[in-house]
């Protein structure tokens, strides 16, 4: 054995009980006790939680968006995953007019590979189908590991919005091919005429940008997408759900026996729109925004009960001076914020608090993730997988802040968050990269994930 | 007195009772028994109902469209109307790009006058808001007495169609200023797909353009423009509405307090989506599409409960040989069936055969059209009402045929329908324009209604 | 003509128009203008609105119950109907172990004859099928004008609760003979057991006896009442509904196509459970008790929507005295309020005030009672029908106060109540009975509504 | 190690991978590869999946009912279990008016215990509060490791009924005990009132058994069952869900974040009331009986989408001629089937045929029943668990006769059914209890498990 982890309370998303994990060439190769610790390392956790290292399914990293480039490298955005407990990062690049599926995955995994502190999976946003190429593409590209294309229902003006039969052809050619279509639903034309209308009001705070975009304007687009998901018989991803309606819509659905699956993000659960308001209600700028109390114990109600799979970050981070610039204009705020450090400490502080069960917040944040995108070795602690591992202190206190996270932002909307218990330990296929508020890790140590397609 | 009308049973939305109706100038002055009969003109209705006018909400009378006209002209189409019932007939007039709203009605408003055998108002199809003068010019179209306007959520290469900003303005300006948002719902980008792919694979025939255009293509519209009122707090008419799940989201936001109105037409409530395997499919060719059985059950499901508020027709029928030209290609068939004179003796009919109440046949084709869209002075048999009234012969056996109606068309889709019962005469405004099978009015008759906004 | 109110504003359930109503030998004989005066009483209600008698649906005259006997005699209870525009009030006699129902009825219909100021109908209660002896006079009981059957799911101890069993048995009669099933839905079962543990607690303020009753007790009875109707196809009509759950499962059932028809009265319309908490809270005590605010709008939601059918009183009073008997124990009290001379005013003013239309107040309180329940003659003012008139001001301004009324009763819960608007005249069958404050009718003048069965 | 089982593939609720496990003193200690063999039994599972062992939560053996006692002993039933995987059984002892609970218990205690084959639990039916007594001995008997209760909402006339009030009295107990309620849901009094009818008319064919108790009088029951449990926010376990309404209405509970857990039971999976018209339908006699294709389909969507949470067998089988008392009268019929060695074997063989996965079947069949009713180790392959193990041979077909099964019973209602895989070897805490075909445990060792509450 290489490694040995003992003493500890393994959490599976169904049970959880007292094991030593035994580790070889960077796999779990037993569980149980009275392992022979001759040539391992052996880390004792006693009195701590044994988990699966997070997934976190939807970042953005080192991308070009609003004028500026998001501000976590691939380098500092996974260094911060690392130290949040998160083992495998999937980053959003965008396919662009006349760019093909595998080139476009291929320019970044180019430079994120020599940098990726965790490994990593690409998700693939599809923006022009060029007269049909790109869906001739979708087989290779599931073959290559790339199994889940993303439609932006919005963003019309900057030319990444599909039209509802682009949509459909998408979501045909990806049951086709064993593939996911992931959305971002909100609906362009009412959001612009809102903007219109409000600028020409000069109603130009950060409130008015969840004005612009309320709970109405997502939960169409929800609807809409599962309609067409629906009808095609065709599996759905929709990611960062903020909404209670569109999220009602999407349980319905999932309760018919559609193949629905729910994402939502750490910030829908902890914040409401009120955020706005501030005085940095600009920093708190993202798309869909925040939304009313009701919208949040909707989520959290769903999150309770099973309905919501999976939770991600939409890690999109900015600095200051770049959010300022829409200190008079929320049209100018770049949208996005930090989370890839918070994910797995938040809902594992939830689980300590007993909002949910430990079981839930691995279930969320790392069982189904890799389940729902084929990342066949990932996701659980069982016989056979990758050791990416995180040692939990469930009596560690933590307070977030902008000083003790791992990121290249220069600000954080998590700020003077008080968690209950945090991550001690990272392992990434039985590395150590991550001990004590440290990143003991090295740059380029993180794997593409080659991923398989759907059945 | 002018007229007295005697012996008849009398119906009204609620209730049927015996009693004489006494008319002057153009009105009904009195409902009751013993008038003094001296100087009047008596009909005996003696073992007959006595009705109100039918209103038939939705015509297109020499509408340019698909490459062609209408083939019933206003006096024609108005002509056949009086003949089945139809005492007031709603046209649909279409502002085109930088045109207005009353000089769009005023056009249609001439050709139509001095030939219409029944009175009419007008709906006004918006395609295009002019840089918002067409919102800025709504109060003076409600005022001129058009108080409802139509949308297409469909047609957007014919550039008919608005999107979904638009829309939201629409609905915005229609509650603002007490009028109706009218829409025609099927998704353009989802058809337009459909027939690419059938056009592709030679797929041709008539049964195609109902595969083109599917329930769920008709029921994501529904859903939409429900969503769009909902969150405005506006009122929606649906016009055709042909599909069961776009007709449950319907009546789901009616029962929950919205002002959501359903038209379906006699066509969706006779007819499947099996005509359009027969050899003459082409002639069924409407939009939306006849659907499959389920629908129809949820239509007729929908009649007797009373969720569907009104019946109306659809009108816009084409020659044979225009039809001819989509014998090849069923996207080069004109769009439309007739309806006009078949609509009111379809309902009746259906009540006579028990399947729903003579009241609630007077309330979808009568009642209701006039209450909806402000025809104050229309639609019931009471004292002030104009004296638009049909007496009606449960026990005359009609077959419809092309021989015995009085339209331009040279074919119909109703051919050889038998119906139970029969107008055997029709009055409006106390004129008898219509007796025993002929029509004995004349073209000019007719009056433009001049409507009332909502308060 | 004996009898023509001139120049006021008719209001039918669906529409209202100027017009004059001419009477004769008690009937409306004709609506409209210019008819001749000679010899007739002229009434001029100019400015005022015409409206059809009320029909309440639901009272409890000189009814032996809770120890005592309720305080209004058949005479004062007609007598205040009258003076509150009630022309046809429903009583509830109740069928004891080995009576028949007709022995029943006409024992009461003795006692209230001589008395009766306004017209009067029975329902019967049925509280023992003696050996199946019951279901078989249901046919001669619907014959002899007796056309619905009362089933308490609750008062188990007192001996008048129908099991499962017997209501599946009347639902089942009833729909074979054209007649109506009426229930009071509460569980006797978990109300004893709540009782149980009250009293054993101390707990014995009239709060505990809505807390012994509360939304749940009545829900649960309201759908399994639904549940019976449906699965028999049988209607089923609900009386005094009050809490939300069972208002909810009736409107879904009616939705889905069965005939269920819902009751409501005007204390679940103004007061919540909060009266309980009053000094005088035991003057508030019946059954079912008022409820939580929730339960309150979605009743007045389900008033405007249309989805609740009827507004009856439940009109059962007793003297204070009486009531204070449970001073010191809830269960001491006699359930019932004063309410026949409030209904119509109380409506009519919430129409005044514009939260529904003077035709639906018409419509719950007139019309629709005399559809369901068989009252050919009554519930419109349409040619034909009995003339039963109230003639309202609108601007009338009116406070309730026990001063006022025209009933037994020395209090009554809707003391200081102010309405808008107020009847000022009264006429049964073209009599005049109150007239701007008084009686001013003769008891007996009532007579026994002989209704008809269901088709 | 006591036990290697190895090469295999280990299935879990939520995955499957090939693993060897290592047994000692009666646990799994080790789950991996390279474990020495040395001292151990060494099984051979290549190609063969290792399952942990089902439990029958339902089935009633050696119990005194409809005049006979069922026909499987303790012996021949948990023999019977064992050949069919399953390693543990709960029975259903019935307190009877005057017997305490644990008093109950301990007599079927010592009947079974120098009998079982396989390990045993025990529901207790309350028939009578005994005054409260039995309330008050819910704490002890939770502490004794009884920690379920069932209710009979039916079976009224044979005093096993409990009616509402004392249903509530023992969901509010179970709550606060940490117990579960269990119910057995079906209407009596419409049964009742169904038989006396078709026995009036003659109509005593095994088919009037299922037209006594259609789905409506079982779908009454369930539904109030869970407006109890919904109102007194109690947990509640529905046995042998058989209708569709009754579960959707469960579904739609638990999607509320209600806490109801619903059970099927194989015979409503695979047989419809079709049954009961063929010449053995007495055979199929249990209660509730089979329903209609609708109810089986709804039942198969629930366990495909993960609503049902639990499959048993409520195996209760009765000799040929014990069922022959009912020839003539389908009351005379003792109700209730065999089952306890299908279930396993059925739910796999739907696994292998690719209606639901083996970790679903899993999950029905083992892990859930041992985390909703507290028998903490059992229920799944992990380290620290009893090690219940079936070898599941996928390729092994089976066709089941009452020759080659392990009960007394002289018929089953399974003749003929073919099955696609079936286990091989079963392992109760270790021991091999059957293996291919035989039986070779001893009968005794089989322990009581003691359960532990809800928290």
């Amino acid at each position: 054995m290489d490694l040995i982890i003992k003493n500890g309370t393994i959490v599976t998303p169904v049970e959880s009980y007292k094991a030593d994990i035994a580790v070889k060439n960077g796999k779990i190769v037993a569980i149980g006790t009275g392992f022979s610790e001759e040539g391992a390392k052996v880390v004792d956790a006693a009195g701590k939680l044994v988990l699966p290292g997070a997934i976190d399914a939807h970042t953005h990293l080192a991308m070009p968006f609003g004028g500026t480039v998001s501000a976590d490298s691939y380098l500092a955005g996974t260094r911060a995953a690392a130290c949040g407990g998160v083992t495998t990062v999937f980053d959003y690049p965008m396919q662009r007019k006349g760019k093909g599926i595998i080139e476009t995955i291929e320019g970044r995994k180019e430079m994120c590979d020599p940098e990726a502190c965790v490994d990593y999976a690409f998700h693939c946003c599809i923006t022009d189908l060029n007269d049909g190429a790109i869906l001739d593409e979708f087989e290779a590209a599931v073959n290559y590991g790339i199994t889940s294309f993303k439609c932006f229902l919005v963003y019309k003006k900057e030319g990444m919005m599909v039209d509802d039969g682009t949509l459909v052809k998408i979501l045909l050619k990806a049951k086709e091919t064993g593939a996911m279509t992931n959305i971002h639903a909100e609906n362009p034309d009412v959001i612009d005429l809102n903007i219109e209308q409000f600028l020409k009001e000069g109603k130009t705070s950060a409130w008015y940008h969840y004005l612009s975009r309320p709970e109405f304007v997502e939960a169409e687009a929800d609807k809409r997408a599962i309609h067409w998901a629906k009808s095609m018989e065709a599996p759905l991803y929709i990611v960062h759900m903020a909404d209670k309606e569109g999220l009602e819509a999407a349980i319905t659905a999932k309760n018919d026996g559609h193949e629905i699956y729910i994402e939502t993000c750490p910030q829908y659960l902890e914040f409401t729109c009120e955020v706005y308001k501030r005085e940095d209600g600009r920093n708190f700028v993202c798309s869909p925004p925040m939304k009313g109390q009701e919208s949040q114990d909707a989520l959290w109600k769903a999150i309770e009960s099973g309905a919501i799979d999976t939770v991600a970050t939409d890690h999109c981070p900015f600095q200051s001076y770049e959010k300022d610039w829409g200190k008079d204009d929320f049209t100018k705020i770049p949208n996005g914020c930090a989370g890839i450090e918070n994910l797995y400490p938040y809902m594992l502080s939830a689980a300590n608090d007993g909002k949910i069960s430990f079981n839930r917040a691995v279930e969320l944040c790392a069982f189904n993730p890799a389940k729902i995108f084929g990342c066949e070795d990932k996701g659980s602690l069982a016989v056979g997988k990758d050791a990416d591992i995180v040692i939990y202190d469930p009596n560690k206190e933590f307070t977030i802040s902008v000083e003790n996270m791992h990121s290249d932002y220069d600000h954080t909307i998590w700020e003077g968050k008080k968690l209950h218990g945090y991550p001690v330990k990272t392992f990434v296929r039985g590395n150590l990269v991550y001990e004590d508020g440290n990143f003991v890790g090295k740059p380029g140590i993180g794997q593409f994930v080659k991923r398989v397609g759907r059945k």
